[in-house]
């Protein structure tokens, strides 16, 4: 049967049992505050691994999704960094602001151990 | 609850009974053979629309990963294609090729119409 | 001396003598229409090669500018296709549409030979 | 006359005079040190602005490059952030390494202002 492409996404918690050993070096770990003031600007890192940067094997890329409650279509798409093999550490920080309370995505690519996820929500006051 | 990742990627089979009107015009049609040859390129299309094109709402980009039969991990990433709004209609083509057979996902993403996804199985002779 | 960025991108005329013999497989081929009705949607490719499509040696994207005759600050962004080595051969099909005449950039990068343009005009009746 | 792609990059001191007034809050600066370490991970942070961050008017993305000393084809693609209108700020934070000398360059796109370049030499001791 052909799955649905939300399946296809790892997270430590429902990641199958034969991919799981991956989740701790793919995963990616979001630093964000906890509570946000609306529209004001804040940090959020990405970080993936330790993990190998070379082109035959590294974390390509990182994307950034906000689930903003109450808003009619989810997810916003809001930001995404590439990393080139050799030059660069899969670990990006980006400059941030919402206006609503929600969900931060964060997902990994790594060209050899698939696509992971990780989340974390974010409070507005 | 906050929901994993793949809960959030629309389809037109299992969108949630309020965004459903969206699938026509956001879901991306996936053209490609139905059986290819091993390890010979061929030529996939991915279609939305028709949708507007403007800075306030476009179709951004598109994506797509193959699932491939046999793999320890998946999916692959395999292409995506980023549309600036005013000047490129939601429309791609790709030329591609496999070695084993499997799925081909095909995301779209609307800014203000969410995350949408198709599928379609390439067999390989 | 630090050149500036724009003495960087190799074009088959005006490349070093040293990187020339690239040029054939590098500079990307541009196929789209000589002139075309304004606002109407017309097909640009962008192709490059024969070039191996291997982690360690492949075109990983195109790219698309585009200069408007008339316009304050030139170029727009148009659009760009990553391609995954081993699936994806350096060739991509958009569907453009423009209101003045101008002229059209295609980048391609390979990860060992550099940053490769063509260009091509566009006239509008 | 068609210009080569190079020539449409902006940078502080070679942008034409009628497009100078948009130098300071367009062209990317670079905060990286001065001397690194070979193969040790560094802090590289790309700022653009204050500037808008709006669907209609916003800095689109930043991108990274490396001309490395002694390399036969220059320069090598390192990095790439997209930022979400209304979203992101244009700043970002990557963790480089690298092995030679070279000169570090940031490439930033503004929707309306176009494409602005700034450098920063790297010495590796
Ligand atoms: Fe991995
Ligand atoms: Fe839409
Ligand atoms: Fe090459
Ligand atoms: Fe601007």
């Amino acid at each position: 049967m052909v799955k649905p492409f939300g399946e296809l996404v790892y997270s430590p918690e429902n990641a199958p049992e034969e991919v799981k050993g991956k989740a701790e070096t793919h995963a990616p770990k979001i630093e964000a505050p906890e509570k946000v003031k609306a529209g004001e600007a804040f940090k959020v890192t990405v970080k993936v691994g330790p993990h190998p940067s070379t082109p035959e094997h590294s974390i390509r890329w990182v994307e950034l999704y906000y689930y903003e409650e109450g808003r009619a279509f989810n997810p916003v798409f809001v930001g995404r960094a590439f990393f080139a093999p050799g030059y660069m550490e899969p670990e990006v920080t980006f400059t941030m602001k919402v206006q609503k309370p929600g969900v931060l995505y964060a997902l990994a690519y790594c060209n050899l151990h698939g696509l992971w996820e990780s989340r974390k929500e974010i409070k507005v006051e």
